[in-house]
């Protein structure tokens, strides 16, 4: 190396001990207002009896629902009592699914019946009144049943893999075995099969069967087969009774009465705070108000409504006035195809509204970890800047890639998505169940993720984006 | 700067350099034996299944108690199985308290009595049979009784400062309020007061009372008075009284008939793997096999058990062969005096025994979040040196300070003490009460504990530590 270069290497250096002491007098100023917003959170908030209220005097909340209905007329007025900028409803169409009765099923062997936990799937049509009995075959994958062919033909599949216990976040366990729920149907279907039983999305082994949503594709109206969740436990029951299949002359029996009905309109709840210098550069935060039809939603998503709704209480609390636009939106239908997302994308593209940022929570109301973020490398490198900040609070995962189903519609080349990444490890205890329920919910662990989140959009909103112009 | 002073920069450089490089290769042996523990822990562990036994067919397991000698039984079978080099019973004397029958309690009112929860706090004497009835005086703090001197006299004096709920890690709340409950009744029973109710150590409002330990210093005699925790619910609701205290003529009515018994013989379970090369440097991973007499210590600290013999289990399992002896110890008595820590701390010293590392888990059996250690600047910067192994188990916190109370008396100017620090946000829910339950445990964040705390017992096992000579 030549002393030339060492000459550069040197103002380098300098260059970086400046920028260092910049960044430190804006930490200072950054780490007084989080600690502020912290404490509000955790002493004064209200993400907790809100979600006490979404969860018990409402409930359980599918798109087309009349709790559905009741959820959007209370964030709203919640949202008034705010005093906000600006609080609105924007209409959009949803799919209505209903679940009917309750469903029945068993195991039918010769030496008796044995009773199971099931729940249809969101988007299954019914079995025909009496039900539906026949022969099973359990596989491992979608693969497998296209490997089997015609041998399923009149038969019941059963979807049997379990989740990987060895992934470290359980969502990655889901992204493993999810296939089997939402498409499991659609390929056994395609091969003559009569029905199709998923083991539940569901790392513990209990009797709680885990709705959710799935799909038929293209597939014809006679290719299109019932299909159902069973409990974990019910799972293990019949993958054991079926390896004594011909002794025990084994057959499944199931009954839903679910059905697909007209579409309805629903809602997203919107409400802003006007940016004082920047007004036309938007910051979104949300969840999505709607739930499936099992427990009360609590985790999924009312954590993520009411701390979306909390990010907002803190900014007019301690008047932090922003400098663009802070929008809370608490989206319609997330679970069962996405129609408040769509349409709040497609009208801030009529628009041609600027969405700089756009946070999501909808992981769950756990011990928030960090974020994920969907971001090109400048942005990205800017959060990464801010993580130390954070340090204090024990949130320490600032990953790449992220973000949330909802706001996923709003991306661009250059602005930034993020999801809230709460930990991950009890997640699928309630997902889609009876069990998520608001008595599954820690306050301290949902203030702290509304305050995690409040945080990141108080420096979203004072330093920007990297516009790469 | 001078040319030669920009060399030596840039030797540094290279220097450094070189490091990165050989550490890169140790740490690729290292992270794929951690991925290896990792998986042994969530798809073969053995932590929830001798939790669900611990908690549910021995249940408590106070110092002295039947309970406790059927714990030591089980802990010495369970670690006889393993087949360790060596499995036995270290004889120690603990001191014997019991509750006795149900404790009474309520607000004596002109309009009423209202029933509250309570419990003694360990420790305490007995009132008399028919129960003490007297006024009641709240403060906030040791200091303010102090202050009220004399007009404590024949009062219950109400120690009601509630947990800090800004702070974020829950034990630092719990250090902030918990002089109260150890100290409360001795100096409220110096100034003459008849008893000593003190709010529960408890970040949620709810009806558990929550006991622990206490202490009457050199109080006489006549100055030990009666103490107990009230939940919280019923700190708030006797504090709400209070303000109307003249008019509601209010007193306070408790019964309660614990006795402090005559010593009785416990053991620590030890067992042990001993080391190939270095057999004289000891490694302890421990927790104490003890709980209070309310719920079945599921939490506090079954989960440290089970997590501390999980080591072992792993270890054989994977057939990683020590090369310094790696003792799992399940220490007797920490609830109530310690008795376990001190005992084995007493031998090794007079064995002139080398503990080079001591790892406690009593924190609970929530997802682990890191480790705080006791140690010198030297050993610190090792274990720093490591955390980038922990990385993908999202791992993040080594922060210093920190052990555990049984490991406490091990302390030498160069050995290494370290705790686990799962999340704390939960742990105050069910910390000594009849909540601490086997439900209240979530089976992969107790695996990841174990997981986490084998991984560092495999490093401090291969690389040791530094002696500083």
């Amino acid at each position: 190396m030549k002393i030339k270069d060492m000459k550069t290497v040197l103002k380098i250096i300098v260059f970086l001990f400046c920028i260092s002491l910049t960044a430190q007098s804006i930490n200072q100023k950054d780490s007084t207002q989080m600690r502020s917003i912290y404490t509000e959170a955790l002493t004064k908030g209200r993400t907790y009896n809100w979600l006490n209220y979404l969860s018990k005097n409402i409930g359980a909340r599918l798109a087309g629902s009349k709790a559905n209905e009741k959820a959007v007329t209370w964030a709203k007025s919640e949202l008034d009592k705010l005093k906000l900028d600006r609080v609105w409803l924007q209409p959009v169409t949803v799919p209505v699914w209903v679940r009917g009765e309750k469903e029945e099923a068993h195991i039918e062997t010769a030496h008796g019946n044995f009773k199971v936990n099931i729940c249809a799937l969101g988007g299954s049509i019914a079995t025909s009144k009496g039900g539906l009995l026949a022969e099973v075959i359990e596989v491992k994958s979608l693969k497998e049943v296209e490997e089997l062919g015609d041998k399923v033909k009149g038969k019941i599949v059963f979807f049997n893999r379990a989740m990987p216990a060895d992934k470290i976040e359980t969502m990655r366990a889901y992204g493993a075995s999810v296939d089997q729920r939402y498409s499991g149907a659609r390929v056994a279907g395609k091969y003559g099969a009569v029905g199709a039983i998923v083991r539940s999305m569901n790392l513990k082994i209990d009797n709680f069967p885990h709705t959710g949503s799935m799909s038929y594709g293209e597939n014809t109206e006679n290719e299109k087969i019932p299909t159902a969740a069973i409990s974990t436990n019910g799972a293990e029951l019949l993958s054991k009774l079926l390896e004594q299949k011909d002794e025990m002359k084994l057959k499944f029996y199931f009954k839903q009465s679910c059905e697909n009905l007209p579409e309805a309109e629903s809602f997203n709840v919107i409400g802003e705070l006007k940016g004082s210098k920047y007004p036309n550069e938007i910051i979104v935060v949300g969840g999505h108000l709607d739930s499936w039809d099992l427990g009360e939603g609590s985790h999924d998503d009312g954590a993520g409504i009411v701390q979306s709704m909390e990010v907002m209480r803190i900014f007019k609390e301690l008047r932090i006035r922003p400098k663009r636009t802070i929008r809370v939106v608490l989206f319609a239908n997330e679970e069962f195809g996405l129609s408040g997302g769509k349409a709040y994308a497609a009208e801030a593209e009529k628009k041609k509204e600027n969405h700089i940022v756009a946070l999501e929570s909808d992981s769950g109301g756990f011990t928030p970890r960090g974020f994920g973020f969907t971001a090109n490398d400048e942005n990205y490198n800017q959060v990464l800047k801010w993580k130390s900040l954070f340090e204090p609070y024990n949130i320490h995962i600032f990953a790449r890639g992220g973000g949330g189903a909802d706001i996923g519609p709003l991306k661009k080349d250059n602005n930034v998505l993020l999801g809230l990444r709460p930990d991950s490890q009890r997640y699928f205890d309630y997902h889609h169940t009876d069990a998520d329920v608001f008595e599954a919910v820690n306050k301290r662990e949902l203030e702290l993720g509304a305050a995690t989140m409040a945080s990141i959009i108080y420096l979203f909103d004072r330093y920007g984006i990297k516009t790469g112009k």
